[in-house]
């Protein structure tokens, strides 16, 4: 499972691939789930390639623990949810797919859309998705 | 499901409720589940008094992030468990059952152990408890 080449994430860094981007700093990265188990559930990563989090430095660790508060909160006002889960995974056989960090910021509604494992997800609506992130976005700034 | 009375985990802070420690320092507590996924089973709470992640403070937030991999590596180690999952509730939909912000840091075993939704635990045993969590914590020192 080891790959020393670029992970998906890191092209979506260096806007290789789009995203909707929700967030942007020196060390940290963050955007909408290209496949969301509910309305604004976003990603949040760090620059810093590493696969698992008990290898990521302390600085990148750091940062992402500021800002997961802060883009929670932001989500929270601009879904109208009001309870969220966040999930880390690490490993193949704990839920990971793509080996590059990241923190799920899932928010759950009252229908009952949100984490569950396996994940209910469904391709994201690119519309709805672009006009999301940038309320997100303009929230956090 | 307000509470400004002192939540069950300000009084393992304080010591009036036992617990397994793993670590402390001026804002964060860490010590085993009492009712473990899997052997290993962390949690990770600020000192801060806070009901969810987006309440937070960004000193807080911030001290829990520098630690998460820190004490993750260390439980992998310990338990010999190669893979993990992050999992912090916010609202009682979410499956938040004690209203002060914690991480789980849930280690994933070849024998299935681990995070699933809804939990698979077990209450811990306390001898071992003990034994596992002085391994885990002298590590980290």
């Amino acid at each position: 499972m080891k790959n020393e080449s670029e992970s998906i994430f890191t092209k979506i860094i260096k806007g290789e691939i789009p995203c909707h981007k929700i967030y942007e700093d020196e060390l940290v990265f963050s955007f909408l789930d290209i496949n969301p188990c509910s309305t604004g559930h976003t990603l949040v990563i760090p620059k810093e390639q590493v696969e698992t989090l008990d290898k990521l430095s302390e600085k990148s660790s750091m940062a992402i623990g500021r800002v997961l508060p802060i883009i929670s909160k932001s989500i929270l006002e601009v879904t109208g949810a009001k309870e969220f889960n966040i999930l880390q995974n690490n490993g193949p056989n704990a839920l990971q797919t793509v080996f590059h960090v990241h923190f799920h910021i899932i928010p759950k509604f009252e229908d009952g859309s949100g984490l569950s494992i396996p994940f209910k997800n469904n391709p994201i609506n690119h519309d709805e998705g672009k006009e999301l992130a940038s309320k997100i976005s303009n929230l956090i700034k």
